[in-house]
């Protein structure tokens, strides 16, 4: 399996803070933790041509990992035309915190995607909601942050398939955290934590939800559906002349 | 629509503290609130004959409200199926609080229906998470509730058809607050508020949601599905020759 | 209640079989059996400025009715924004047969919506699924149309939120023909029947839940959720002293 | 991963042709495809003590393969509740076919698991309406069984939550055939094809399906959730004193 780690990259150009948490930029503190397990990783920012993601390198993943926050508008939008066709083709896509503001998961929701948010070093903790799903493997009943950024809802994104944590916040708040959908052929994976000013993506539970999603969305190797003029059926299905 | 609200009533028997909150009882407080709109209320409680639900009672009642905590042993088990066979012929069916371990939403949901809990006069806010459903109907963002027990995740119940409102407490719970269900031709409303050593509900944005939730669940008032051994459309339908 | 018929209008003026079948339009067939129960209803076509949407129309509209199939792609995008942000804000749409490949309904699914397709006078029968459903108000256990375009699976829609219908059609294919979808405040209903060259908008249950879905995606009267910067509940919610 | 196959065995005893088909009954052609990919396999029948799921039995098996048809009453009450628990712990539990009426379905779903039903030797086809499922991995677009019993909707079930084919029948029925749900710890798969008198158990892909929903249903290994009379968050998430 080939997993692409895309981010922004633009907090770590220009806020020291930032740069102090990750170094290697959030891309690189991601790529780090999802070695292993037989998965190939590669990274992809903003400021590549192509931001990175050309026709080769989306072809080759098999799972697109998305960190995105103060630059959204300048992903191009034929960039986010070949991402959403891979979706749709298969490929799985994990889409995480400020990304929930991204150009290609306000495509793939057709919501606005907005929601209450609050910079406070508010303590987060996210509950498990479905107990007996894969991505919660090596996860107690809940993973506390002890300061992250509030998102509150309402979460203005559709029905998910399945809701599986909801968080917590200090300050009066709950959000729909982990979320799965299913667009096309393509799994899509929502996960809340990682403001770009928190050790957030050092914290062994978030990390183990990431390579658990990870898993999760890649793709099955089945054949895609078939669409539009569909004739042969009336040949190849014959009613029954006792009937 | 006739509404029968069930009630244990054993605390306002034996707890001062709780008759005082409900001098006529759980029940006479709902009935009182849910009167208007066309609407014909009865009460019910566990200690009548049959639990006051009798065959006439089941067969006129459209929506049926349930209240119960410490008593759900003492339900006999033969009312219990009554009312599920009404629920799946199309009742209403709204649960409160603590009726989450009644005998008839167990048997409903399948599950244990098991929880945590805590006693500690704690805030509770319940946050509307899908603002377009016809429950939410007169409230606004969220509801607060300034004590009550609380209520925390795992809450072990089916994936709710519809999620509609979510608790955070104080202490750092969240849960499952507003959840609707279908079984056969009922509809189901779980709705968490209402411990009863609090003025809960007397609340009016508790009131209301009950009264949406009574409205929501009516019955509608198409025949209902025939099952079994099903010979006619082999006559009925026929083949096209040109196939 | 106002109700808005929309209606690409085309296959009208251009086929004489189509014209025949509704020679007001698809569009007046629609108007004409949603006429009653207190709502006022109106038309808009696509030749018409703006297509009949204008910001004036679409401010009054409580629930659009969508049919479109050969010019989707003339429909402006800047009319297809507005639909959408009037939808978020809270307005119903039902979307009928073909419009499975508008802009609007793409725009809100996130999908291809593709599917297959054939014409060839085969018999629908459409089967109720949840029977609980208020979609299928006045319908028996299933709709029979004796002759319809086909429609078969894989349909490339996100999960319904609620599934009510379900095809068989005499050549082999299902089809998921009755789906609920909310995007934000807005309550959406895809229904499949309607082919121009057939008489299926006279068909009494189709009628039927055509008019039971118009009253099922009118919008609620709350206030909208309120998004971004949130900071209020950090003075409004004080934790207790004793906790 | 232990894999139990239950099986009812009466039709093998009593029906030449059912023997005919089945030599080895049910559970053995069932245990034999199931073979590999690190799989132990064992079974159990109905005549044997227990019925063959004794507590040593349950307690080691991780998922539970169920077929049953005719003798459901003869299913001991006791049995019935252990295998409930085992679910809800996390046991993966498979229900074929007639399996729909079993005790332990019922139990687990709340309603009647009714349905209409035909033997008619007719063609059935199940579609794929789920292509991103695992549980379609191996199977093109829908599967074809020459000759089948038809089950036809309305199915009474809980809406599944996840739909993953749907069967079309040549005498006009459809069905919701392949649908997944999870109760407690557990998940639960529902697949119709199966009636005694056909060889459906021999077909590849039907084989492919139980293959892949065996891997499916398999628990994870993280701890449960604990229910119950919750008072320690109270002292471990401290309010922060700026708040």
């Amino acid at each position: 399996m080939h997993v692409t780690v895309w981010n922004e990259n633009r907090h770590e150009k220009t806020n020291p803070e930032v740069r102090k948490v990750y170094p290697e930029g959030i891309h690189g503190a991601i790529e780090q933790f999802l070695q292993g397990e037989g998965r190939s990783i590669s990274t992809a920012v903003l400021d590549e041509p192509e931001h990175g993601l050309t026709d080769d390198v989306l072809k080759k993943t098999d799972v697109l990992v998305w960190w995105g926050h103060k630059a959204h508008d300048e992903v191009e939008d034929e960039v986010v035309e070949k991402v959403h066709a891979r979706v749709l083709e298969g490929m799985g896509l994990i889409v995480l915190h400020s990304g929930h503001f991204s150009k290609i998961f306000r495509k793939l929701m057709g919501t606005s995607c907005d929601l209450k948010w609050r910079e406070a070093d508010e303590t987060e903790r996210l509950w498990v909601v479905d107990p007996s799903h894969p991505l919660t493997e090596g996860i107690g009943e809940y993973i506390e942050i002890e300061r992250e950024e509030m998102y509150g809802e309402h979460f203005d994104i559709p029905t998910p398939d399945e809701l599986v944590m909801m968080s917590w916040f200090e300050g009066g708040e709950v959000f729909r955290s982990l979320c799965t959908f299913h667009r096309g052929n393509g799994r899509i994976v929502y996960f809340r934590p990682g403001h770009e000013t928190y050790p957030t993506y050092y914290h062994k539970d978030v990390q183990r939800v990431i390579q658990n999603a990870v898993q999760w969305a890649a793709p099955n190797t089945r054949p895609r559906p078939v669409y539009g003029n569909h004739n042969d059926p009336l040949e190849t299905i014959q009613p029954k002349g006792d009937l």
